[in-house]
């Protein structure tokens, strides 16, 4: 299958990498607006050639968008546009309401199908792409009643090749339990990273202190603005619902702190403790 | 060297098992109010015998206080008055302010020695015990001008069997750096927690959407309770300090992203970035 990759980040690299793995993919045409991921992408093997939207959609079996969702929601109207009879869409990104909105009245809207694969790092760019980052991870799908069988039977297939689940997913629902279990995370731990910074302005005492706990908690501090920026105004009304009981949240556990609330505090945390079981 | 092991959880027991193993440590005996962590202790090796602090500490030549930081506030002074000649006593707790406090005027105060090994992991009691845990870490000293050199030098030999590198701080100031860098991540894994575990009514989404970057941001929100509460009470203003800062750059996050304010979120995340740099 003759696949165009759209966004060569880490998410659309590992993915291509598995998808020429399993020979599902033939030949893979890249398309980035930066250079630099482009001429990178060439150099590991994840795409065979340079190309334009016009020029290759129309022979393609696949199209996988997996760009910054903002770029998604801007692109995907002329990506569908210039589909062939045989050409299926499908994007990766974190948020569904919108990008299903845009295509929503698009007389190719059954070529497209809406998914989220739940993987990734806090690396990108296509040196970050990654062999089996989608094994036995789940993927969702949004909207599906409004993709083709065919469409679907196609990133099924992909999907099956990466070896994750697919669990289907109204795109409301999606992004408000996004917001919860992914989004605000993101959030949680670039600010804590940015109040360390501020208050800790001689830096070699983060780096001394910050056992493995710290290290953890901040990871993500270190993902990428290009691709969570568009996320976070794409899903600012769930997020600020969700950040505002975190918020909430804090507020009481600082105050149970200040006023020496021992057992509530204790109370709570043993609650919290409740994380293990649920994750495990 | 004769050891009296007071508190048989995660950190006392490891720290034991790599004295046992760089033979440091000949008799071990073990001191817990839980008598669970006793027999597993003594099962697990870690110890070899049950006691009482007046029976064993006047012989003993290492008295090891790892119990939670408010037990050995209490107990500091208990168990100066009855060191013999030879024995030394150091703490390992992550508050630092109300231990050197407590032993201030103490007759004995030039036997005990303030420590505070950065290093743990989010499980606890003697099963959670790991050979290994300090190799590589650093471990802070406080108020060492306080404690006699005979003293001082087996705490670093003891940190030497260990793998740790000892650095020195005093004690304010490790509290003060300590609420940053490792009691505000606790604290915002606990409520992270609590957040998601309120919204989230139906558990099945959380460990449905939990990719890789929940489970590390939430990961101290495991952590136990026992532990954790006497520290947030002891460091009370330290952590009052770093929750108002935390609390205040979330509410300017949130605000950046409901006001699109798309530009200044961007600066915002890539000035966050800097953590993968100052965590290398």
């Amino acid at each position: 299958m003759d696949i165009v990759l759209i966004g060569c980040g880490m998410i659309g690299g590992s993915m291509v990498m598995d998808l020429r793995h399993s020979e599902e993919a033939t030949q893979v045409a890249g398309i980035d607006i930066n250079e630099d991921h482009l001429k990178k992408s060439l150099e590991l093997n994840i795409i065979d050639r340079y190309a334009e939207i016009e020029d290759v959609i129309p022979d393609a079996g696949l199209v996988i968008l997996a760009t910054p969702v903002d770029v998604s929601v801007e692109l995907i109207s002329r990506i569908l546009d210039c589909t062939g009879e045989n050409t299926v869409v499908m994007d990766v990104g974190s948020t569904k309401g919108m990008i299903c909105a845009a295509v929503a009245s698009h007389r190719h809207r059954q070529k497209f199908v809406a998914s989220h694969p739940i993987a990734g790092t806090e690396d990108s760019g296509p040196e970050a792409a990654i062999m089996g980052l989608f094994k036995e991870k789940i993927a969702l799908l949004c909207e599906s009643q409004r993709s083709s069988e065919n469409a679907l039977n196609r990133v099924r297939d992909v999907y099956s090749a990466l070896g994750s689940a697919l669990i289907e997913m109204d795109a409301g629902e999606h992004d408000r339990h996004l917001a919860y279990v992914s989004h605000l995370s993101h959030i949680s731990a670039f600010t804590l990273g940015l109040t360390v910074l501020d208050i800790e302005k001689n830096e070699k005492h983060i780096n001394l202190l910050a056992s493995s706990g710290f290290e953890s908690t901040v990871r993500l501090a270190k993902s990428s603005p290009e691709m969570w920026g568009p996320i976070f105004s794409q899903n600012k009304h769930d997020i600020k619902t969700a950040l505002d009981e975190y918020i909430r949240h804090l507020t009481m556990f600082r105050d149970m702190i200040v006023n020496d609330e021992k057992d509530e505090l204790a109370a709570q945390m043993l609650r919290a403790n409740d994380i293990r079981r649920i994750l495990k």
